[in-house]
């Protein structure tokens, strides 16, 4: 695994995937590099000490993509975020943690649209142009009340200041043990330079009870919707789409990209701007895994020579989620019988007798036989806090790349002991 | 969970699954108690100590039906059984633990080809009608003289004594840690009894690595072949394929059922012999999950309600499969928001304002919203042996029921510490 590229900072490893180099300069800042961004945070109550409430702020009425879970059990507060970025223009993002605000019917969704009113009154902008984000417990009601008593005055309160960004990105964690924070300085081909900022949450790619997964990217260029759309789904895809931390899925997940700028995007700046993104994108996708609920590794499956790309995926997928995968990673163990498993159960396109496994670069299967390696180097290997595998299928041309984590007893405590 | 049929013996619960009154008797013999069903097992030397191959013989030939893995990677043993079993009658089985002769190539090929030709010479019976099942590591060679030492005068050894049924069934473990036996006498309409007897084994659904799962039955009936074939694939359908462990899929895993006698099946009789090879599998099955990797809790999922066949199995095998849910039987966590999220991530049809959720007799959720209920009684519930939930998704008419395990500290450290 490359990590030539890695900086160690406040918050840990800030992995970047470039294996080339890229135009780009990235900054441990998030959002609030981003031109015309403010934010701000408070403790409303939600969570029993520290900050639970975030509020982002775009000084001018943006233009705004999402993704959203795919689960069909969605939060009340994103359904009324799905209601509201329909309308149009978003100017402003609230986000709690401690509850998600989930499996709470009609209630719920009168609780997200009051607050999204609230929010909307104080900062003096339209209600739909607010859209509201809920994680943590399942099946609570949000205490109105105590929110409304933290969005007091709140515009007073929002600044561009990076420490007003990293409590931003603290306020809006579950079982995170540490902020996720990213920009990137893209230049442009007319000499001018744009940013993009991100702030991100999520220790399992889901957790249907302490968890789940949230994005916030803004971008100080101008873009219309449907490219917004279009380029953010392409950079989800590659990224938060292939990271496994335990099979599930929550109900709050979103990813949401702003573009709250007047520098229009150019023909000739698409490339560079996607390739920003997905680097962005990918890099989170990264913390996230790697603070994965327990977790002491970083796994990387990268699958080759598969006959379509959805097979490539699903079985980079596959690896990354197996539990008897996590386990060997966990026990630095070069199993790879459970790997060559794991691809045979996955229901893709595979000749058993084409295929080839590396860890990292010792080849361990050839031919769909295992060959002999160096079991000390090949331990050594498995020990270190990233391990990569390469598959390569020799059916096909197509590639896919999957990142996920070790099983580890911590992953048990933290979601046996935690009282619901 | 229904605990009234239930009996402690040896092997520890032998869960009966009726819930109505069945005319068969039990026994936990197993195989031995078939007429005509002999055994017998030694150290081979392919694991450390304790036997490690098992022989099961027919004094007559038997008609066979199997159900095999649907791993695209499929141990070479496996692969001889299946061409062996297309020629017709069979024999013998000879099954050894230690290693799984998977990803072992053409050399894997001849070695169980020479096995089988090995324990046909000794049986003084024709190589097609041995079948070879393999269980263990991947990507390790059968010790060939080893086990052509161990089969030498076999014939001499074989008994029908619940003793060395019983050895039998502990030569073929892996990371079980209890043998796996059942027997049930049929009361036939002409007022003969006819015996149906079997032996298991698996401690994961699988196991790449370590363990897998192997099912041998025996009747003492005389059914044709397609018969015997449809029978025995519908209650493996309600049975092995609706347990979890870890979600991971063996190389070698395989159900046979022999039938080996002269009195022919009636079609009156046909009913009664399909509900007890489905008691018998569903039995195995639970305790194949109860004996589950470091489990230490079974969990019985039933999904009604359901629009589809297809919904209620994916519902059903969805739950017992996810992480959370597991973790949350572990800890005694009565944590409800898990299992919804893990519905609505499931792919079926699913109206969340009619779903209920029931822990036992105790509804947690109602019309797709949590109801308030007696945490303490909840919890008491939750720390059970076995933890019952039924799902009612209010759509439509079907049902399923599924089985899993906890996922224990115990379970991260049988699957870590295990040096390949």
């Amino acid at each position: 695994m490359s990590s030539g590229n890695e900086t160690v900072g406040a918050q840990g490893y800030v992995p970047l995937p470039s294996r080339r180099m890229l135009p780009f300069k990235f900054t441990e800042e998030g959002l609030t590099t981003v031109k015309g961004i403010k934010v701000t945070s408070r403790h409303a109550g939600l969570k029993t000490q520290g900050r639970d409430l975030a509020v982002i702020y775009s000084e001018s009425p943006a233009s705004a993509a999402a993704v959203w879970t795919t689960n069909q059990v969605k939060a009340a507060s994103l359904l009324v975020s799905i209601k509201h970025l329909e309308r149009g223009k978003v100017q402003a993002l609230v986000v709690n943690s401690g509850i998600a605000n989930t499996c709470t019917g009609e209630r719920g969704l009168k609780d997200a649209e009051e607050i999204t009113r609230i929010a909307a009154e104080e900062l003096g902008i339209p209600p739909e142009s607010v859209l509201i984000f809920s994680t943590g417990y399942v099946g609570k009601y949000l205490p109105l009340e105590k929110i409304r008593g933290a969005l007091k005055d709140i515009k007073y309160d929002l600044t561009a200041s990076p420490a007003a960004g990293l409590e931003a990105a603290k306020a809006i964690m579950t079982t995170d043990t540490r902020p996720k924070m990213l920009s990137v300085k893209v230049p442009l081909k007319n000499g001018k330079e744009i940013t993009l900022g991100a702030m991100a949450k999520g220790a399992g790619m889901i957790c249907p009870n302490m968890a789940t997964m949230l994005c916030f990217l803004a971008t100080d260029l101008s873009i219309p919707n449907e490219l917004l759309k279009r380029t953010l789904q392409r950079s989800v895809d590659k990224s938060f789409n292939m990271i496994n931390v335990d099979g599930d899925m929550g109900a709050s997940d979103a990813v949401v990209l702003l573009a709250n700028g007047t520098e229009p995007l150019a023909e000739s700046d698409l490339g560079l701007f996607q390739e920003a993104l997905d680097t962005v994108c990918v890099s989170l996708a990264k913390m996230i895994v790697r603070d994965g609920e327990g977790a002491s590794k970083l796994m990387e499956v990268k699958v080759q020579g598969a006959k379509t790309f959805q097979d490539a995926k699903m079985a980079a997928l596959s690896v990354v989620k197996s539990n008897l995968v996590k386990c060997a990673i966990y026990g630095d163990d070069p199993n790879i019988g459970r790997i060559v498993l794991v691809l045979g159960a996955s229901g893709i396109n595979l000749e058993e007798k084409k295929l080839d496994v590396y860890l990292e670069n010792i080849k361990m299967v050839e031919n769909g036989v295992f060959v002999e390696f160096d079991r000390y180097q090949a331990t050594q290997v498995m020990s270190r806090p990233e391990v990569r595998f390469v598959i390569d299928l020799n059916v096909g041309h197509e590639e896919a790349t999957a990142w996920g984590c070790d099983l580890t007893p911590e992953y048990i405590r933290i979601n046996s002991e935690y009282p619901t």
